[in-house]
């Protein structure tokens, strides 16, 4: 799978793509990763890629001219790629919505700065404006390799085999139980019985109870939502 | 502010520290951020932080004792500061809860491979756990990243003139209306004439009136927690 990600700040993703799952993912062939300057696009004096907002207003907004242009190079001849934007406004990126990334054999990723960017550029060229959160950032650059980091562990041999994407929260709707390691009793607390019954039904049920009751505590709206989800499968999107 | 990140991957956050923002910040004296490698803390001969959950399952864990020392050791003699664990079982992380961590002088965020982290350490040491969204993602580093530039760019003088933290989504519990900057036409899509018309009452207005849709739209949720969010202040919480 290949991710074209478009930034005003490549050097951001330097430590993203040489650290851990990543780099040895790339290494491996499993995924590539093109970090393209939208700086290279600009066809100003200065390699600007920035302007005042029409009708005034605090900030500077991404000149629509340098991203459509990036977009346009990275997309080739194959106008299908999906290019999604990284932005507050954006539909809130899940966990659902990375695994449908993952069927794709190439996506564009469009980091702006979360002071704007031009609407026409979204309306003509963006498939999708993604939200990462409800909350304010100084750029789309983090979002995009939150975004990778998700979709590519979700590629198969990716993640190693300690590494397993089973058993995690959110991949069957619901929060992960608790879990603990040795030793036994640290700083005075126990591990809980059931976890050294070697019953393996017992430790089963109970992992699933917790699951449970942790949701419903902490994030009863997923719950709502878990069975409608398990309905939706890869390929149906 | 001090930000004080603990984690089993420090490299990954060289390009972050060293770019834009946050470097200018922590350039000029406004915010401090130590990296701290919980290896470091590892009584083990191989300075191993993982070993294999109770009761089976995929992956590894955390183990307590070295990150129950970093916490620790970062925390010296002050034990109000709060340590936040980076995990998909926490609280949504939120606009208001960034701005209500900004209040602090400093923090602490617990990075966790998202395997997980023994079970004793949360229940003693962390303050809150904190999720950037329900996604699962390779490990906290790229969500501690996010709390840090959200927190930071909330600190006064963070942020230059151009970049003000005025007027975006969320600000106002609203997502932003729709942004224009030169050229008038861009491949045959012009700026809505209300922008250029120079009467900053009627582009209030139309702002206004821009965001109530988009957000209603996207995110009728977002309406809903609008007005029990704005009778919140910094200070209260």
């Amino acid at each position: 799978m290949k991710f074209s990600i478009l930034t005003t700040l490549p050097q951001m993703f330097e430590s993203f793509l040489t650290t851990s799952i990543m780099a040895r993912a790339i290494k491996q062939g499993l995924i590539r990763i093109d970090v393209i300057d939208i700086r290279n696009y600009s066809l100003s004096k200065h390699k600007n890629t920035d302007d005042y907002p029409y009708g005034g207003g605090a900030g500077m907004l991404m000149m629509p001219q340098p991203a459509a242009d990036a977009i346009k190079a990275a997309r080739g001849d194959n106008e299908s790629i999906p290019v999604y934007y990284m932005s507050p406004k954006g539909d809130l990126f899940t966990q659902k919505m990375a695994v449908s990334m993952a069927c794709e054999k190439e996506i564009i990723l469009l980091c702006g700065h979360y002071e704007g960017l031009d609407q026409r550029v979204i309306d003509k060229y963006v498939t999708r404006e993604i939200s990462v959160g409800d909350y304010i950032l100084t750029g789309g650059e983090l979002p995009a390799m939150m975004v990778t980091d998700c979709v590519s562990r979700l590629i198969p041999c990716v993640l190693g085999s300690d590494e397993s994407t089973i058993d995690e929260s959110f991949s069957d709707s619901l929060l992960e139980y608790p879990q603990y390691t040795r030793p036994r009793v640290f700083e005075g607390m126990n591990v809980p019985d059931v976890l050294l019954s070697g019953n393996h039904a017992q430790i089963r049920a109970w992992k699933k109870e917790q699951s449970l009751l942790i949701t419903r505590e902490k994030r009863p709206d997923l719950l709502k939502t878990k069975k409608a989800e398990e309905e939706e499968h890869c390929g149906d999107t």
